[in-house]
């Protein structure tokens, strides 16, 4: 399955997106690109076509983003969306109990009125771009130092945002492109009563589990479709992509419209370094002691099994996904691909005098910050506590100082033009574990502990003399975060309620508040501002140098990407570009059906009835990456043919340099899918529907 | 599949052979052992199980070599042979014409009067085994030059087989073990009419061509049955191995009986980086050039395809494995470890004033004389001319010199003891085909031609003044070598017949011959000589240091293997331990049926008839390499539950290091043949004898 689009906490957005600096320019099948720049000219000298303006509106009207992370996409007029199960995971998690469990038994909405409301899915469709770059540009006039500079750029976006957002009552948001080479300011139509319509068992799913977890040849039939409703009904969602049984052909041209998450392809090696020496070791760690943590509270029992599950399953896919990433960076011959191309951009600058005074500055000034933030990393992460209740109580804490600031002064995530999204998150009535959050935040004051040591002063106030357990303990059990109604009457009170309440998590929150602070301040005045000003500088210095012949990195915003169908060489042979029913019965069988590769009861008993050489999984070389979760694959007539889950292992790296001889996407094949509604789930009323009859 | 052993034509041993040297300690599942030193405490310890006495010598005379260069193994008490489809290739493709294509189609005798003799198959079953280490050493002493050495011990071999061909009429072999720790000799019970009784499809037994070769998971049936025949009648094969159609569960214990043709594992760092930076290349170049013209000949026409058919299918399985071992010898933790190793052991000998006096000047004395071959390397390998006629011719001419000499001063392979597999050989009635031996000769004095130049005076009495294709054809057109009777003739005529010869074959190879014997006698007291002598000093050092824990370097000799039937981690997921016909028929419609994926027509037809869960094929962790092919997987019943036929990828490296991680044998599942024989061959006949029915 593909990476998901940032699963670890974050106290700061840098330390999970490296994502900094612009690419090279783009080879072969390479390139997230942004709807305004589509790939024209690759795209006619390779295949012959050029998409119309219609095309890429109908493309990008039918797409969109689940703030689960991942992607989707309208497949009838109906408002029918599908996505990945592992992106509907959370949900159906959420609406499970232990009479109904949907992720081991799936669902299906027999009628119109069984469908199934998620408890806080949002998602949005981009309804239009606009380049607010010379705005942005203009408050930057006049602030000198960097720190003036990141002060003035949050002000100009969140004033653009807000301004947007009053006049259209869309969700607005301005984006970072060419890492400030561009700002863009994206509106979103956004809907929030998204319904379950159909889910297959997990087991199907997710076939193989972690195992098989990015790899291929792959059998997974990981669907889902929900269906959007507004004012109670199901929207009329005209621009759809037309179910396309068949699929697509070995080598025929296919496109994927979605939401990769993040890259940093064009970090400097300076940055990719402290990644490799620094963030992804910490973040191997921190993971890799949190699925120890969840593990051994679901050995207690079905039901904590049950609550963790979504849990584990993302900790580890995101473990394997870091491990992956950490090999890519460890392999000399990519950093050595990363030197030579800097070492390049970086001559063609300083041969320009004009562009060496205004860009030349850049890499030494990034590696400077990467310095510094080397020496207060193990801060940052290890601050990080793993806890849903004292997440609540914090973003409690910070949201009634903040929302009294001028909006361009407050930290990102409370401007105005983000608070309705903010607020859906924090009034979720999703069910929160308490048993769960004792063990999550135990283990991680215990690791945190081991690495800060206890004179820490965060560590303390969160202690206070009590061993981790304990305090854990004590603050769960006494708090009452859990309670929507309760966070609600906290926010509505504001800062005098909040300094009132005497709730053990808001009591500690309100300690911690100053120290979180003084961490954000220090890394936004000594890193975050010198490497976006810096990028800002590289960014444009790469315009200067190479044109704007390349597409941005990934910034969860919507991306195109084109390839085609193909296998490539693997394991001492070929993997080919899809695999059939009858290898899900192999690999099944060849483990003899021992977990996680057995199948659900009904594979068993319908085997007779399948066509097995349906195809089910099929590979493109489509450039994606985590938060491509769930997008469309189309062919030229904006067709659906597949529905990307995952990419191969050799595509882990891909968050760094794009490899097409072996990275590859791996989507459902629409072929399996419509096999499986109609054969295994005898859901003819959305196969109807998909096949608009 | 499995390694062949010795593809590539030799002109001294030494050039395809590494093993010189005595092995570091075995580790656990890893070694190829002999039947006089079985890893009883191993097994003991680790599974709980000692063979018996009559247990290792019912496996033993259940085991057979066949002179094709693989393993076998007798299956019915009536001399019923099981070996892999890959080493009965050869005689199915000499027995095959434009009208019976038996490589395409397959062959099954329904009947024992159909049973298809074999054109110049030989099979070996090793009867007694005898230490002769104390004979050889009373020979060399007296002798204090390597170069007296060398031909005291030769002459000791030579009398030592002599005597016991003499006395027991048996084909004996002194065999050099532990590099001159010890010396055995081995006498076989030798077999020539060996008629074919079943051979699948070409494409069946292969199923992924050169593509899925050294791969796993894998889903070929690559097995072919012989009926070994004296006297005009079956034999009487009363050992035999019993047939269980269940196979062995995973984790359990089997053992690989067989005969692995050569490995390296204790070869000195000097004389690893000599295969790794003058042998591997120059074999690899030489294989590339051999494959393309013999896949030009090839597109000239169907019947040249089929005659070409088999060497490209060996070559190219050689080239992906030289390739395989390439990259394990550039992978520099494998080296750095075997550094360590040597270090250690060196360090330990040094240690001890006697060994060192007696063991501690070896490992300089092989690094010079690996020195000294470098220098000639070019020669050695690019005098090596492609042609079976001029081979023909060549061993003639040696043989008339050869056999006036004492036995104990003759060249490796004239000895009394292997005469009579020499002229079964040298007068086997397969076919010649003269336009691919103009093709293959013309190829390989371009390529000598090009690496030697043309004043080599070498090549200049092949070609005397010719263009390689004129030369070629001028001496293929123009000799009479492909006629057996001819050279028959030659060879009862002895040295004068030679002499007086016209044929222009002979008159090179006369030519040729000084320049030869040159040759090998330098490399015998530059190189061989040396290496043998310093190989006796590591191997009796060896035994000092580390005693007789462990087994010696492969030689073609029989040897018994100890493992598990075990998946591993694969492509960043478990490859499991075994696949099945589902997965048969999920590649091959996961490549569209093309080529090499595309099934047989029968299996097509009888699809729904099959039970698609039967195993196919399986892996185990038994340390085999080529030589192996076609060996029996028993389980502690001595029952047969699979066939070797191949190593998956990561056993390429098995030449130089066992890794009981990652490498694989790969076995046809006994389930498997039961099910095609039954259903798809309806050799009811053939599965009644193998289950004893």
């Amino acid at each position: 399955m593909t990476k998901r689009f940032q699963l670890v906490p974050c106290l700061a957005a840098l330390i999970c997106s490296g994502a900094l600096l612009a690419p090279a320019p783009a080879r072969a099948e390479e390139g997230m690109w942004t709807f305004d720049n589509p790939p024209l000219k690759q795209l006619q000298d390779k295949y012959h076509f050029t998409p119309s303006k219609e095309w890429l509106d109908h493309v990008r009207l039918s797409s969109v983003r689940l703030n689960d992370g991942g992607s989707g996409s309208f497949v009838s007029p109906h408002g029918l969306l599908l996505t990945n199960h592992h992106v509907a995971r959370g949900q159906l998690q959420k609406n499970s109990t232990p009479e109904h469990d949907y992720l081991r038994d799936g669902f299906y909405a027999a009628t119109p009125e069984q469908e199934m409301k998620s408890p806080d899915l949002e998602i949005n469709v981009l309804v239009s771009m606009e380049n607010v770059t010379s705005r942005v540009a203009a408050a930057l006039r006049g602030a000198r130092t960097p720190e003036a500079q990141f002060a003035a750029r949050r002000a100009a976006m969140a004033g653009i945002e807000r301004e947007s957002q009053q006049k259209t009552g869309l969700r607005s948001d301005v984006v970072t492109l060419y890492q400030g080479g561009e700002y863009w300011l994206y509106r979103y139509k956004k809907y929030t009563d998204v319904r379950l319509v159909f889910a297959p068992e997990q087991q199907i799913a997710f076939f193989g589990g972690d195992s098989d977890n990015f790899t291929y040849p792959r059998y997974d039939l990981d669907m889902a479709l929900f269906r959007v409703y507004e004012d109670g009904k199901p929207i009329d969602s005209k621009d759809y992509l037309k179910w396309n049984p068949k699929g697509a052909a070995n080598n025929e041209l296919v496109f994927v419209s979605g939401h990769p998450g993040s890259t940093a392809r064009s970090d400097t090696v300076a940055q990719l370094e402290y990644v490799r020496d620094t963030a992804l070791p910490n973040r191997i760690k921190i993971l890799g002691s949190r699925i120890a943590v969840l593990q051994k509270y679901s050995a207690q029992g079905a039901e904590q099994a049950l609550q963790a599950g979504s849990q584990i399953f993302n900790l580890a896919n995101s473990y394997k996904a870091f491990e992956g990433e950490a090999k890519g960076l460890r392999d000399n011959s990519i950093m050595d691909k990363k030197r030579q191309e800097e070492a390049d951009f970086k001559a063609k600058v300083v041969a320009n005098p004009e562009w060496k005074a205004a860009y030349g500055s850049a890499w030494d000034a990034i590696a400077e910050a990467e310095k510094k933030m080397t020496g207060r990393a193990r801060e940052v992460f290890y601050r990080a506590l793993d806890s849903q209740l004292l997440s609540l109580a914090s973003t409690i804490v910070d949201y009634v100082a903040e929302i009294k600031k001028p909006d361009g002064e407050r930290l990102d995530g409370y401007h105005d033009s983000q608070l309705d999204s903010l607020k859906y998150r924090l009034f979720s009535p999703a069910p929160i574990y308490s048993g769960m959050d004792i063990a999550r935040l135990a283990g991680s004051l215990e690791l945190s502990l081991s690495e800060l040591g206890p004179g820490d002063p965060y560590l303390r106030a969160v202690l206070n003399g009590r061993a981790p357990q304990q305090a854990a303990a004590d603050l769960v059990n006494g708090t009452k975060m859990a309670d929507p109604a309760v966070r609600r009457k906290l926010v509505d009170g504001g800062q005098a309620a909040v300094d009132a309440s005497t709730d053990p998590m808001i009591v500690v929150a309100r300690k911690l508040d100053p120290q979180r602070r003084e961490l954000i301040k220090w890394t936004e005045d000594n890193v975050e501002s010198v490497t976006q000003r810096a990028g800002e500088q590289l960014g444009r210095a790469r315009f200067a140098v190479y044109g704007k012949s390349t597409y941005p990195d990934a910034t969860f915003t919507l991306r195109l990407s084109y390839g085609q169908m193909k296998g490539y060489p693997m394991n001492g042979t070929e993997a080919p570009y899809k695999t059939t029913f009858y290898g899900l019965y192999d690999r099944a069988y060849s483990f003899d059906l021992a977990s996680p590769f057995n199948l659900p009861p009904r594979y068993l008993e319908v085997r007779s009835r399948l066509d097995l050489a349906t195809p089910l999984d099929c590979v493109t070389t489509n450039d994606i990456v985590g938060g491509n979760s769930g997008s469309p694959v189309i062919n030229r007539n904006a067709e659906l043919v597949g529905l990307i889950f995952d990419g191969n292992i050799e595509s882990l790296v891909g968050d760094f340099v794009y490899d097409g001889e072996t990275n590859r996407s791996v989507a459902v094949h629409t072929a399996a899918m419509a096999e499986a509604l109609r054969k295994i789930y005898n859901a003819q009323r959305l196969v109807n529907e998909l096949m608009g009859q």
